[in-house]
């Protein structure tokens, strides 16, 4: 038991990591407030806080007396012998590494320079401006190498790989790179196979008209029966959905509705709603600040919300369920389609240009497309000048389409211009996990397809909280990939997953 | 122009003090979210964050470097001679003296007596036991004694004065209460003459039932016309209105719906709009954490809600304007009341036991009871534990009823529980300065009764907003009555003004 052994330093830095922690969640609120209640006027004022607490975490996050902590605690046997207590020092000195390493000068014109490269990008975006943009983007590429090179990369690595440590710690480049090239090529011909050969699916349930409250209220009845603690979070609604778990017991969603395609955002509040799960499934009662009170990746934050988006809310089972609630909420505006047009109509594969209105198949190409280029750019394989070619002939090749436009195509993301890279395939990632681990649960499961007929999924919620979030960062994503399935990460599930969904939606 | 002149001292002590209001106005934003959208399971988490924020500003309002820089430019002549400068230095010095004249031992035993005495008093109110909270009330007695004794009393003052500093500085007891004592004679010989000689006016336009969309609706627009800038500010429902003016741009108010006596709701959202009328005139754009863009006292805040919600909303010309509005949203409710029924319903004069709940006459009464008792406490004129006897006496001889039970009695406020001895009587200094301003201005602005019948108030907060917004704290509340009305604060305005009001509303 560690509560025996730790020692004083041990305790310190705890508090210290909480103290910083309870600052962060500040942070959130005033990030959460400012993009649901706060007054347009309050802008700068707002910018003023954010920008104070901001410096408050760095001092904090980068100050020698940490880094003392931390080495006192690395030099004690007593807390280094305890699996758990080294792995959380592990997570600690990791943080503190990445924060210690850039500069403040680094830091400060990465802010600098991505603040303007964002405002000239939404130009560019408008104005279909590559030439614009592409100083910028030079300018940003530039900046993430020597970010890069600060981090250190690790031996036999390449610099995609330092800066994947900040979304998806311990991933590599390669080891990406060898899920996604056989996912591509059996994605492209699987998408151009359905295309082919079935019949693409009747799309018409999506399109009946449903009023904002409906939606809300019927959304607020799925968040429910997945296990979210709406006395411990929200469901608020803002122009882009995300998830803030900023707090113990305060973790705050947020959709957005239109009156048609209710689907939009009912798989909006499902997927910020598995990140929602994970956050208050999280020991943060008592450990927060603790990297074994925070998530492991972005990969693997996204595997549950993609979990409960796509191989739960997309599922037959979950439309058994579903169906009739929707029909309390909807006056009867689904009354025309049964249980089977429901699953049909949202299991799709069809290219498109829009990565964030893509479907579940096709999605993934864009996110390998994004991640070909960047890791090109970083290593000096390509210009900035030369993305626009380079995009759309991979394009072609992944989607079979031409690229009409630079707004439709590389200029489509605002991520790169602020220096977002290494990011996206976090994406897949989350795609992937989420397949994996769902073949085992489904294993582990008993009778969990019926149950979710039912509309009960608190076993399924139960095996998450157990297998994954009760851990927070003592394992790393690969490694609990394979305590959990048995097997490292592969593109096999998600293959057999979508084919077994979008087969049969196509009559295939 | 103090810019050209301007030190570097004085250039550092404004940032110091700004940064000092950002991290307050972030305490703000927790303290509004706590009270509007914050999840029941963070009330924890949200203790921590306040906690620590509080922590900080402590530190920087009590640190070192800021009574040094205060220190030079006090010994600036340059600053000095400028009288704005000099006033804003006065009260820069007299918020550091307040906050480092504290030792630490004190303010967390005053932090966590009050704590426990608010909860003892909440159990004792319930159980109608004054015994039980008689040695926590004996207990605050004490430390706001030892606060004051720390604060030092001014040269022929007394304990009470020093108290008077956090909440309405440079206000003597003395004063106060060559203010109250007319107002209260003349008040309990008004009531009584009311209530003897006149019909009490029908409430039954009062008793119509209004949803809380309705009224939410007509409050929105009743906030626009008084000039409350809602791309600057919110409004939201609470269990306690408020308002929260924590940033520039950013000034958050309260209020509570029921469906019955919707003037509840109206008076509330115009009390606390004009509230944040103040706040929004305060010049935080370009001043923010200067006393300068500070409001002056707590007396002076309050008499701009009530100017609002009394000297505006309870005249026949608000509802000249009002009624038709009112109408617009409240589907037929009103349909059988006309102007003057309106006007006589809310103008009303009738003792009763719980303050909260009393008309704008003989709220002022329920105030000077508390003022006398707490200032006999701090005296040791009085003792705890004959607080209920005074109490009765007391409230016999200005209501003319007798006292039921201390529920209904000395145990009804929560303010003494936590220390706060000294901040009744701006709530009546609120009314008194509402009524001697409200005099001005209607020789000052040009027709505002037959504007106010148009529902055009943009003269009146113009007036306000030059008069006494603009000005920050450069003056002190009793010099800025004396600047704008000629003359030292008096009973007769208030006295004149309810007395025009009331009588005809009871027929006299």
């Amino acid at each position: 038991m560690t509560t025996m052994t730790r020692s004083k330093a041990h305790a310190d830095l705890l508090d210290h990591k909480r103290d910083t922690a309870t600052l962060g969640s500040v942070a959130g609120l005033l990030g959460w407030d400012q993009e649901t209640y706060m007054p347009g006027a309050a802008a700068d004022a707002r910018a003023a806080q954010s920008s104070m607490l901001a410096g408050l975490i760095h001092e904090r996050s980068t100050s020698e007396r940490l880094g003392a902590l931390i080495a006192a605690c690395e030099s004690d046997e007593d807390l280094t012998s305890d699996a758990q207590t080294a792995a959380e020092l592990r997570e600690i000195r990791r943080s503190y590494d990445l924060a210690t390493k850039l500069p403040g000068d680094l830091v400060r014109e990465m802010a600098e320079t991505g603040s303007k490269a964002q405002q000239v990008w939404k130009k560019a975006r408008e104005g279909n401006d590559f030439a614009q943009f592409e100083p910028w983007l030079a300018n940003m590429v530039d900046l993430a190498r020597r970010k890069a090179a600060c981090y250190g990369t690790p031996e036999g690595g390449e610099a995609y790989d330092a800066l994947l440590e900040e979304y998806e710690p311990g991933a590599t480049a390669r080891e990406i790179e060898a899920v996604f090239t056989p996912l591509g090529e059996r994605l492209s011909s699987f998408i151009q196979d359905v295309a082919d050969n079935g019949t693409p699916p009747d799309e018409a349930p999506l399109n009946v008209k449903v009023p904002d409250t409906a939606q809300h209220a019927f959304g607020l009845e799925v968040l429910g029966a997945m296990g979210f603690d709406l006395d411990a979070g929200r469901l608020d609604i803002t122009a882009h959905p995300f998830c803030s778990g900023f707090a113990p017991g305060d973790t705050r969603l947020t959709t957005r509705y239109r009156d048609e395609r209710f689907t939009d955002a009912l798989y909006g509040t499902m997927h910020e709603g598995g990140h929602g799960l994970y956050e208050q499934g999280l020991p943060k009662a008592d450990k927060f600040g603790s990297p074994l009170a925070d998530s492991i990746s972005l990969g693997i934050h996204e595997s549950q919300s993609r979990m409960w988006e796509n191989l739960v809310g997309r599922s037959r089972q979950f439309w058994v369920w579903a169906k009739p609630i929707a029909d309390t909420h909807f006056a009867g505006a689904l009354d025309a389609f049964g249980v089977d047009d429901m699953t049909r109509a949202v299991n799709t594969a069809k290219p498109s240009f829009i990565r964030v209105e893509a479907d579940e198949a096709t999605y993934n190409l864009h996110v390998m497309l994004r991640f070909e280029i960047e890791r090109a750019l970083l290593r000096g394989d390509l210009e900035a000048a030369d993305v626009p070619a380079a995009w759309n002939a991979r394009f072609k090749e992944l989607f079979g389409l031409d690229v009409p436009d630079d707004r439709r195509g590389c200029l489509q993301d605002v991520h790169w211009s602020f220096g977002l890279i290494g990011y996206f395939p976090t994406y897949t990632l989350g795609n992937l996990y989420a397949a994996q681990f769902w073949e085992t649960i489904l294993e582990e499961v008993p009778d969990l397809e019926s149950k979710m007929e039912r509309g009960a999924f608190g076993d399924l919620l139960a095996w998450l909280r157990e297998k994954i979030h009760a851990h927070g960062k003592r394992y790393r994503a690969g490694e609990l990939c394979e305590m959990i399935t048995g097997k490292p990460l592969s593109a096999d599930p998600l293959m057999r997953h979508l084919e077994r969904r979008i087969r049969p939606a196509y009559g295939l």
